[in-house]
């Protein structure tokens, strides 16, 4: 018996008789040799089947062999400096697992589909190297998140979904029948818990999926994303705008340094990420505000960013942006009015190059015991519901603070992709809940 | 300005002066001298404070300083073999942050409190040296349980929490109100959509949130808990133990390596996860019945071992237990039936020691699409709901497989805690939503 190897692993094994196991990605047919091109989610490999080598059931049956049919290939690694991965495979036998019909066949072909078609079809879609390559830079950038906060004394805590009250208004929260005719409510931000956590580690993070009931059909919303959240003990805005900097060159530095070939297959302009270096661009709102008036946009002070005023200020520059002290009157309760002007709060929007805008935001959150209990009245908030988050404030307040940041948005930069669906395997949107 | 130092850096900063930032642990005074001990999250420090070195404002408001008040402390480190991190602070400054109050003390005392008051108090309670360890625990499992898989081949690809179709009945799914009317359930396992991704990428795995409705009050279950959930393709019975062993065995290693201290603040018998060593015990269902009959358990064959039962088999090892072949007839419908002897089923339960019971589940799935597709109807499932799994058979089916190991009860086992309760930030039971 052959020893059983993953393309990935060929660079190894050359010169060898080995045998892979995978699926048939492709075919190409020329007379009295036919050149399957083999898939094993590790990698593809082209192998090579000379008609006067092989018996001749097996010769034919290859050559018939329908795209995503499973089967083990075995056969003499070869150098191969034209082949994609630098090894062909010469075959000297196949074990057909299952044939897939001719008459149903594989249904995504090298043809264009519609997107809804390809959306159907997401258990399948994701065979395709375009999809491949997106998961994978995904899966680095998860891999880069935890380790720079594994690296730098965080410690994770993972808060909960289910939270009991609506404190900031249903309107966007997902609703779940919990037990007794009980209602619970799915996180849309660990923050508040991450500042508990953080007063007793110092300094956490969370990671997990968040939800957002928004009734918005854009390219950058999806119901259910992933969102990495660290928080700070003894933290000021300065240290947060930091931390955040230097965890986006973390990413972008591993995911150079690993996911090139995936960066190419998705076509990525490689030199724009090469771009990002640090110091980014640190703007006030107030000076972004100035910038957007004078490149047409009809922001006045007080507004929010608009996704159109994000791209105008992101394609001015290469790096990422980071904006803050946005008026408190726009911002959530919590956040820390600046002590010299109250009126703005010492909150930072980061938004990615590119016109990909808003990929993080946090800031500092108040830890004046009667400062937050004042918005918390301001706001109309359930005081009840907020008995634990006030105790953090009695009992050792210190000043705090920390980001978040959507996993989808950055790998939907990074990857340079127009539309956030295709970020995550299963993506949820407004009128999405299927396969 | 002196340098800011956590208390877990102090050992590269013995003999200089430093400040640190935290909160009063607890504090022992004699006379002229008051030792306050101070955490900060990454530690825990010793500082000495004499009254003849400070001035007298100062020595006083040390002395009378309360539980959890915030403070930043300065002095010179020094070595001191008899302190718990090897290095005492000699104080020559403070500044008092906030003075936790004398009338509202901080509510968790040394005294004895009741589990509920505790559990009432989470986002306190989680500050103590105890709860400090198991997170600490749990965190280094959580990385173990990735760097694993990470550098062995398999692909991170999350699958989604929310779910379309309640497959195998509502019982113990929760609901969620998704726009216009239309209904999604939380997820249970990502493993269906894993089988799908496994087609794709060969070795993946998810890891997140799953959610059981279950109306069980044991100190074995969570409404919300983590799992992660490895998927092979080509990979049969054997080949899935093999991982579920190696990976465990990992993990145990990575926490005696890096988590001695946590394990010490835990009690825990550090000799009995030192005899967690290869090769696991592996037992077939059949023999486990009857070796719990000649035991005293009222097992018969066909039934699902209880909680009783798994405490009977695990309390006879030092090491795991891998129980396989269960009846086909109590295990999934997609649970592969073993070809020669079609009543049992190629599945694999994994017990720790020690009485804790059941932290993997896995095994074969049907590959086949007739047997795949007679199973569904014989279940009763709807067809319809399963067109894409049903796919996966069609569209180049391998033989595959893989497993679930529940977080928690992993965290439960490592610590040697007696409830699952403890071994997650802010726990969600049947009766608990809060805080």
């Amino acid at each position: 018996m052959s020893l059983r190897i993953t393309i990935s692993d060929a660079a190894g094994h050359a010169g060898e008789t080995v045998e892979i196991a995978g699926w048939l990605y492709n075919l190409r047919k020329s007379g009295k040799i036919v050149f399957p091109i083999l898939r094993d989610g590790s990698g593809i490999m082209q192998c090579v089947a000379l008609k006067s080598l092989l018996p001749e059931e097996v010769f034919e049956e290859l050559k018939h062999l329908t795209q995503e049919s499973s089967l083990i290939v075995r056969g003499k690694l070869r150098a191969e400096v034209r082949a994609p991965g630098g090894y062909e495979l010469d075959v000297e036998g196949v074990t057909i697992l299952q044939k897939v019909s001719e008459t149903e066949p594989y249904p995504i072909t090298p043809k264009d589909h519609g997107i809804e078609f390809l959306m159907d079809h997401r258990h399948l879609w994701l065979r395709s190297q375009r999809q491949h390559a997106i998961i994978r830079v995904r899966h680095e950038i998860i891999k880069a998140v935890r380790d720079y906060f594994d690296s730098h004394g965080f410690t994770l805590v993972d808060t909960p979904i289910f939270t009991p009250a609506a404190c900031e208004g249903t309107t966007n929260l997902f609703e779940v029948n919990y037990f007794e005719d009980d209602k619970a409510y799915l996180t849309q931000s660990g923050q508040l818990y991450s500042e508990a956590t953080a007063m007793a580690f110092g300094k956490v993070y969370c990671f997990g999926p968040t939800f957002r009931a928004e009734k918005s059909k854009t390219r950058r919303h999806l119901t259910e994303f992933w969102m990495v959240e660290p928080e700070m003990a003894f933290a000021d805005l300065e240290e947060i705008k930091r931390v955040a900097e230097e965890m986006i060159l973390f990413i972008v530095g591993r995911v150079l340094e690993n996911k090139r070939e995936e960066l190419k297959v998705l076509e990525r302009d490689i030199s724009k990420l090469e771009m990002i270096q640090g110091p980014f661009i640190r703007m006030s709102y107030d000076d972004a505000v100035k910038n957007l008036q004078a490149n047409g946009s009809e922001i006045v002070w007080g507004g929010d960013l608009g996704g159109g005023d994000e791209t105008i200020l992101t394609k001015q520059f290469d790096k990422p942006i980071m904006v803050d002290r946005f008026p408190t009157a726009i911002k959530a309760f919590y956040m820390q009015p600046d002590p010299e002007r109250e009126e703005v709060a010492l909150g930072v929007d980061v938004l990615a190059p590119e016109g990909y805008g808003e990929i993080i935001g946090g800031g500092q959150r108040i830890h004046d015991p009667d400062l937050l209990l004042r918005r918390i009245e301001e706001h109309g908030l359930p005081k009840e519901a907020f008995d634990w988050y006030l105790d953090l404030r009695k009992y050792g307040t210190v000043p705090h603070g920390g980001f978040g940041m959507g996993i989808e948005r950055c790998v939907a930069w990074i990857c340079g992709l127009e539309h956030i669906r295709e970020t995550i395997a299963f993506p949820r949107l407004l009128n999405r809940l299927r396969p």
